[in-house]
């Protein structure tokens, strides 16, 4: 049944062991990362460049032994393996190999950006990081926000990482997983059920323990708690994130010292308009260059309201307009929140190819945004504060419970509606449930940081908590401080001209 | 190892390819439906009438070529196996052959009905295209909505194809799905969890797309969205439903476009008393007549309130009692309650023959609807209005939380007493949630959907939804209007004598 | 291939068939749990003391015959088989060897106790029966309440079972499982959930009907629906608990109908201070006695608060500090809460040897505790009633939602406070969520019993539900009544004095 046919085979230079054909002969320096016997010992080796099975009918080397083999290529049950005729000993620095593998093949960017070339170090380390747990079999598990941005970056990492995968021969559904974190954060409750998870993979399939890569959340204060978390337990872990980590010092922030590798635009010196899509799919394009869906960073900027002229490349790049690029962001987002702790294999994709599907739930979300708009708006009660046009509405009193689109998005939609024909003046909106209040605003008059920071002072029993951009945010407190808390920033809005001494006080 | 021992087994007409024994010889027409090599290749093929693997060291045809073969019949790892050892092209219309084994060979109703017979060519022409699917072996997957009605019509189409798959050598375990919907319609959230699962069973085992049947649910304007989706994305659907359609023009509905196939007695002037239990029921046993299970009709229609002179013969048919069926009824519904989204494989089946069982679970029901009712009655609030016994009752405060029977049942309940001695004066209930209030009446003198249409018109900015019969139904709104809707359907039952001119108006 | 190399083999005594080592010789009778089947024959056999592989190219046994065998064992992929060269009938009590090796090896408690000594024979009876199901492989699937206590509890009924299972050639991956129930009973949602996986255990994998061990929870009146409804379904129950049954007649409780085994304190007149964790560590060590973790019980009994001398002992044989103890626990409830369903396979077991893990867990519980207090003192409402000090909070508008501590430990923490500098005082502490009020007392003035039955009297509509102990426990009822029943509690305070007599009167 062998086909030692062909010597013209024998000569071929085989670097990717992964594309060895039936008939080929193998000649070479491997790791051997898997054993299987007895009975026929099958192993499974890598050359640094691709992974393969070779069998031999006995052998007394093991687990991370560097070893040289030859033999022919056979195939058997739909995968190649080798025939070992000879196997010994190597005495190399196999590690140099994999240190060169994991050398990223592409270092370019899909478009010119100075902001891109500014963090051109992170994409480097990153993807060589990533490649290398990929020749080295180790699996990966992705974490990302479930919104537009954070599913767009997910989605990037997780098709660029299988791609590269079946090129070398490793079998993606024991090595690669994503899931969704609804929180803006790496939440405790996301952290462990990470954990239970590992402990299956490992205990079930005997695969090395992951590496972690956290998509579009990770950079922040709240994430603190799970990076320490998991870090004790043991796991190297990366963070591509654009969410402002407040706190940087000597490009440090609170979160480096449970990360292997940070690549957040704000560490040096940028802002949040090179979102986490973007920044993936460029590291993507690096991991593996065959990877391409050129229309991902645009839907991904669009719906985190990027303005930055990258978007604009993007969105030439696409082949598609800014309408429709909109309209699958709208449908990710739709589906996400339908799905809620589901990955949705195989869903997100589809909206990338499937413009009638976009297009159904593109005019559903239309719908329900009207129903909540014409619901609220009557409702909402505006007044001129000091020159601020500020507007309250009670969410659980005048929204539709468990329908698209959440309060979060309301309060979005209300708040554009009120600033029409308004833009010049301070406008803010407020939506409040029993123990939250989402704030919008069209100018910086009232950063809802600041606003956390006087309430806390005025109103410590309330225990504030959240945070947010300067125009955007969310407060969540003790339900039964609602009125003086809603109170309280109207006062805010009143004194706002005094705001600066106040300040200083502090 | 061959078994060529039995010259007189060569002779045998073998019909069904899976009814092969061991030392059998084929010989015949056959598609292939898979293929795995290399190696010794292993085709699954079938001659339309069942599925075997067949064996040959080497061969280049391919999936979907039709082949004539011959061999002998082997077991291996406890399956029949083909040892071919001929294998040539077949010119022959195999399509024609399938659509032949595809016609129902059952086509006769466990009971004589005039209804049933009126939507035959419905019931000829679902139960070929299902068995098509077993022929085919493409995987079929069952919504159904999750009440006992639903629970009984998916049982009974899951069960026969279970038997028809196992009768032809299909594996049911990879080629059969039955999932409970929560929602009296086919959610957009159970339609993207399909999509996801389908998408995986793909992935994961190469599997066809698979055919769509949605039970008990999927013929009223609320599953619109939901079939748009799924059609646009390629997938064929059949639905079998019993509830109103609302709009049928020339025996189209809304849902038609959708839709390969749609049964729904009201299509053919009929009502909902033949439910979906009783629909689902006779084209079981035309999917497969060795199906069988007397008692499954009569639970779903006692259970569904049915009360045509088809739900008697059914019970006479089942040997069993009204009581003992309404009880197993009881079970499936409380069993459903607890259960929520896991399709509680085993469990239902159980109780149709586990007595002690259903009486444990039914005392424990007894007692739930007790507390319910002795914790609400005290507190309803019943007027006469214009002569109209017209009550209502807060369900948040007074009803026990998740406790069954939930509140919509709790409501029938109240109203069931309220109705005691006053069965010839019009009744009607009112059960109301924050954002919801259920209807029950005894007389249509305020029919739910012209309640919702005058609300819609007082009270546009509450963004009224619902809907349901004559005499039960639910009303959606958002919450802050709560207590001006029950106002003004007391004024509607105030002013029901002007009602007729008032819908001239219109 | 095979190894018949080395007659001295031939002569080991072969105790434990899974000990066969490739090229022994094993001579000896065994009962036959699975047949696999066409082609070679493989039977899995068990000698009573091990399960092993034995292949033969054709054989008329079945599963359950009793046979005597032999041949020499070989290795295949990776287990070992022995391929039998002699197999006949044998006509032996097969029972009688399964019940001399189910005998547990181990009946030494782990530390000396009156207590534990009281309770051997059902040490004795249910390890026995627990041990017998192993070497039978019949599966095992535990069921415990999800605090620190239970979790332990079931932990170390998991380990030594599968210690045990390894050791005897059983694969614990389809024979062992183990989930946590959030109510402090065997609720019914848990018991259905169980049937559909055992279902899917029996018909996926053949597997026998599971053995069911209660731990933490099973004795009290609130499990008996969920323990009848298994028993009606044919499966055998054990319970290990140590809560209260109520009813203890004859030494028999009202779930002793539905159990095979009850290992429960109260039974032998004892109470709840030998928690559920330290009866089923002990338990544990009879049924594998090399299992340990002699931190396991301490850390239950602190959080359990139990302060019996048995727990200085186990604290003492821990090798840990008590404070060190006290937050492994801490841990544990930590995670339990945000793992919810889910059984943390492994997670769990971290705590044990990661002190890191366990010190980030508790300053953040530490931190949630802080606020939590902060948040409710100052609107605690303390009276003296009677010379009762009694106090009450609305936990809904006091609290932060779903954060941990959750309202119930709250109360305790609360109550706590209250107590510093009051000791000698008798303190209440009610904290009320709409429709559960949680007591928490230093001295047994108003025992949770005793409130309840008096507002059953008083208040039947309210339907009052719940127990407890005489210092701490929960009130559950109708949302409306809330403000009633908490005035009633507070005149029972009043009353006190002449509660005696208001008893008389019943």
């Amino acid at each position: 049944m062998t086909n030692k046919n062909n010597d013209v085979f024998e000569q071929r230079t085989i670097k990717n062991i992964a594309a060895l054909k039936s008939g080929d002969k193998f000649t070479g320096i491997v790791k051997i990362i898997k054993k299987i016997h007895p009975g026929p010992v099958i192993f499974t080796v890598s050359n640094g460049y691709g992974v393969a099975d070779a069998v031999i009918k006995d052998s007394a080397f093991n687990v991370d032994d560097i070893v040289e083999i030859s033999g022919y290529a056979n195939e058997r049950a739909g995968k190649i393996q080798i025939e070992i005729e000879k196997i010994r000993e190597a005495k190399i620095d196999f590690d140099s190999i994999i240190d060169k593998s994991s050398e990223p093949s592409n270092t370019s960017f899909t478009i010119e950006s100075e902001r891109l070339e500014k963090l051109r170090p992170y994409f480097h380390s990153i993807s060589k990081r990533i490649r290398r747990a990929v020749f080295e079999n180790q699996p990966i598990m992705i974490r990302h926000h479930a919104d537009s941005d954070g599913i767009n970056a997910g989605l990037a990492i997780e098709y660029s990482c299988k791609l590269l995968m079946e090129q070398i021969g490793v079998n993606p559904g024991y090595n690669l997983y994503r899931s969704p974190s609804r929180a803006p954060f790496y939440e405790i409750t996301d952290v462990f059920k990470d954990v239970v998870l590992v402990k299956k993979i490992i205990e079930g399939h005997g695969q090395k323990k992951p590496l972690i890569v956290i998509l579009d959340n990770g950079s922040t204060p709240d994430d603190v708690l799970g990076l320490k978390t998991m870090k004790s337990m043991g796991f190297e872990m990366i963070v591509v994130d654009h969410h402002n980590p407040v706190i940087i010092e000597n490009k440090k922030t609170l979160v480096d010292p449970y990360l292997s590798l940070h690549l957040n635009p704000y560490i040096e010196g940028l802002d949040s308009q090179t979102c986490a899509g973007m920044l993936a799919y460029e590291l993507a394009r690096w991991i593996c260059e065959d990877y391409f869906n050129p229309s991902l960073p645009a839907v991904a900027g669009i719906t985190d309201r990027s303005n930055i002229k990258e978007l604009e490349d993007y969105i030439n790049k696409s082949g598609k307009t800014r309408k429709e690029l909109e309209e699958i962001g709208t449908a990710i987002d739709f589906i996400a929140y339908q799905l809620r702790f589901n990955p949705g294999k195989g869903l997100f994709e589809e909206l990338y190819t499937n413009p009638e599907l976009v297009k159904i739930i593109n005019e559903e979300v239309r719908k329900g945004s009207r129903t909540q708009l014409e619901s609220t708006l009557p409702y909402l009660r505006t007044q001129d504060i000091n020159g601020i046009i500020l507007s309250t509405i009670d969410l659980e009193k005048y929204t539709m419970k468990f329908t698209y689109p959440a309060p979060g998005k309301v309060v979005g939609m209300i708040h554009d509606t009120v600033t029409i024909d308004r833009e010049i003046l301070p406008v803010v909106t407020l939506g409040y449930l029993s123990d939250m209040i989402i704030v919008r605003a069209n100018k910086p008059v009232l950063p809802v940081d600041k606003i956390i920071e006087r309430l806390r002072k005025d109103i410590p029993h309330a225990h504030i908590e959240g945070g947010g951009h300067e125009c955007a945010g969310a407060i969540k407190f003790i339900p039964a401080h609602l009125q003086e808390i809603i109170q309280n920033i109207k006062n805010q809005a009143k004194e706002l001209d005094h705001e600066e001494d106040i300040e200083n006080d502090n």
